[in-house]
């Protein structure tokens, strides 16, 4: 007898044969006695229509009524389920997020939730239905409607699964769990039992795609424990949740990596006070995030400063900086965009000495050279030129032994 | 300076191109210095789509699933147009049912409006913004989305104008107004300056499709008047509004015809009391609608009772009635598929005399044979062979005059 949040996404249930198939997978969890709320992404490819619908109407927008519109593609998919539950003999209501209600802050496009009413849930779920809610949408307190940003619906599960107190929230997606590293790229990557939310963090944010960083965050804060499992098959899956002693045994629990950088170097800038603050200003300004950040010594009052960022972003930041640096006086800017970010993430790292030299070792002894490296708590990054980004990986998980330990 | 509802239907809502057109012309509206809201159906074909998807989800969709399911199609037109007039530069805002709030009763599918909160869209009207509202949706008490049913969107739009007290209601369709009969029978068609609400009920209760029934009569209660008007050109249109003295002139205002009916004739019933209550009762027990019904004088103790239905529900009838008439001891039924009805609509009727004989006489001088009357204040209907339809109508058209008058 739990309560249990199962969230699946667009590809789970991109027609009525998926959607049939998940709602027996739903009908098997609530046979076994357990509470049952379950939270829907749009069918693969609605959102997209109804994107291409919105830029085709306006090449800008307004983001209150285009969440008005991308909204309509969960609600399409809680009324299918909740019929198909119906039509199976099982009780079973659809929620939308001004129904239950997801209370969010007021940015349209990428709102954040402030709170969720579970009155209308638990009263439903006392009944004994299957609740089915929207994920990736919710309202302000004008009542008008707003979403999450792009994968908001992992959020939105874990958000509900905090404020009902669910004893689990299940993500359902196309992979079966967490890995060791991507098994596309390394034949011996293996799927973790266990991971911590501060590991799972780092994984996201270095480039692996298995849960966004925000349900993660809300997970760690409520002690959520997350259960990432394949909606394709009845494995184990991967269980996201609070550090044990367990964890601080393995040094490394996965590598990843993040092919989307590019690299800048600003060379022989006036070493003064407020130069970097002059430098990144303006890029925060336009919504570009800088990932790593490095400042060399200072040489004869100039430094030179290296930085990452998104691909994507190249153009818009070449053409600020080429403005800042004139008024700093910078002599020169280099842009590559052949680089790639490889990390180790651990928690184990915290407790164990020499991690980052192994790490450099490793990578040396397949004549890898390293052009940056940032360091947190559990993450160890390096930037390396992008055609060794497998070798690298494969050197690293075979490094660290990730393809023997359980 | 007026306060304006403007409806437009599918067909004129259907892409893209055809929004902004839409918009245009209510831009060209607000500029004139008026207060506009506008309600919008789903753009066509949409709901057909989503309705396809709920039978392919259940072959019995849950009706408060599939209100959840099919009022999206009017979100998605509603975001859209918002958005559009954004992009020209105007500021409008799209509210959805339960935004607003359209308060209906709690039978899905086919629900009645039971009052408009006008608080929001009197706020936003005092902004200057345009209101975009979406049509045919609302919510029952439990905040549970309803849907009105096909063609809900001309009673959405006059049930607004009437809780805003608005100067008119504009229903904008494919057609520019209501004619004296169909201009695709009768080449001498006019389309009518005003019509009254009676008779414009009369009119689609004949078969004229141009407005619901229902937004007559809710807008023959408020007094609402409506503007029927096509939205691809800018020609006056037809007014529905009160009786006045200039329609009493004219004896007679259109020619309707109906080619869904079916015709019944039981004969030989014995004619005892609560005969008709035993026939029609299982009839109206699974909501077939019976139009016309005739019962001959009794000749030996035994009746004939004919009646017309609907032809679509002609095999439930069979099925029915076999069963009754058995019980009843009724020797004989026919059924005949190949008749129409015919009716002359006018308000003037009721202050002149020899209208009924007129259109005999007219029917007669083509030997066209009339095979069951039935007369109202302001309609004569009759039912004759349906290969005589067309002749009918214009024969009708012509003796009463109606290609003449203005």
């Amino acid at each position: 007898m739990a309560l249990i949040v199962q969230k699946f996404g667009g590809t789970s249930v991109a027609d009525i044969e998926k959607i049939q198939n998940v709602a027996k997978r739903v009908i098997q969890a609530k046979g076994e006695g357990n509470s049952i709320v379950v939270v829907l992404s749009a069918m693969a490819g609605e959102t997209d229509r109804l994107i291409d619908l919105a830029y085709r109407a306006s090449d800008n927008p307004t983001e209150r009524e285009y969440d008005v519109l991308i909204s309509t593609g969960e609600q399409v998919t809680v009324s299918l389920f909740a019929m198909i539950l119906n039509k199976m003999g099982h009780k079973a209501k659809s929620f939308l997020g001004h129904q239950v209600k997801i209370l969010t802050d007021k940015s349209h496009t990428k709102a954040r939730i402030l709170n969720v009413d579970t009155d209308r849930i638990n009263y439903e779920l006392g009944r004994g239905s299957i609740v089915i809610m929207t994920g990736f949408q919710g309202v302000n307190q004008e009542e008008d409607i707003t979403t999450l940003g792009r994968g908001g619906s992992d959020t939105s599960a874990v958000a509900i699964a905090a404020a009902l107190n669910a004893d689990v929230c299940e993500i359902y997606t196309d992979v079966d769990g967490v890995y060791t590293t991507d098994p596309n790229i390394c034949e011996n990557a293996r799927k973790l039992k266990k991971v911590s939310y501060e590991e799972m963090l780092e994984f996201s944010s270095a480039g692996a795609k298995v849960l966004q960083s925000r349900s993660v965050e809300l997970a760690k804060i409520y002690e959520v424990p997350v259960y990432v499992r394949s909606s394709y098959n009845n494995e184990e899956g991967t269980l996201v949740t609070k550090e044990d002693e367990d964890m601080e045994k393995e040094v490394v629990s996965g590598v990843t990596y993040d092919k989307d950088q590019a690299k800048v170097t600003i060379g022989q800038v006036p070493d003064k006070p407020g130069i970097a603050s002059r430098l990144f200003t303006p890029l925060s300004d336009r919504n570009i995030v800088v990932d790593m950040i490095i400042q060399n010594a200072s040489i004869e009052g100039n430094t030179d400063l290296t930085f990452t960022v998104s691909k994507k972003d190249m153009s818009e930041v070449q053409a600020i900086l080429e403005k800042v640096t004139r008024e700093l006086g910078a002599t020169r800017i280099d842009y590559d965009e052949n680089i790639s970010k490889v990390s180790i993430v651990g928690v184990g790292m915290k407790s164990h000495a020499g991690v980052a030299s192994r790490m450099f070792t490793a990578l040396a002894g397949e004549g890898i050279n390293i052009l940056m490296i940032s360091t947190s708590e559990i993450k160890i990054s390096c930037v390396v030129e992008s055609k060794y980004t497998e070798l690298a990986v494969r050197v690293l998980h075979d490094a660290f032994g990730l393809d023997y330990k359980d």
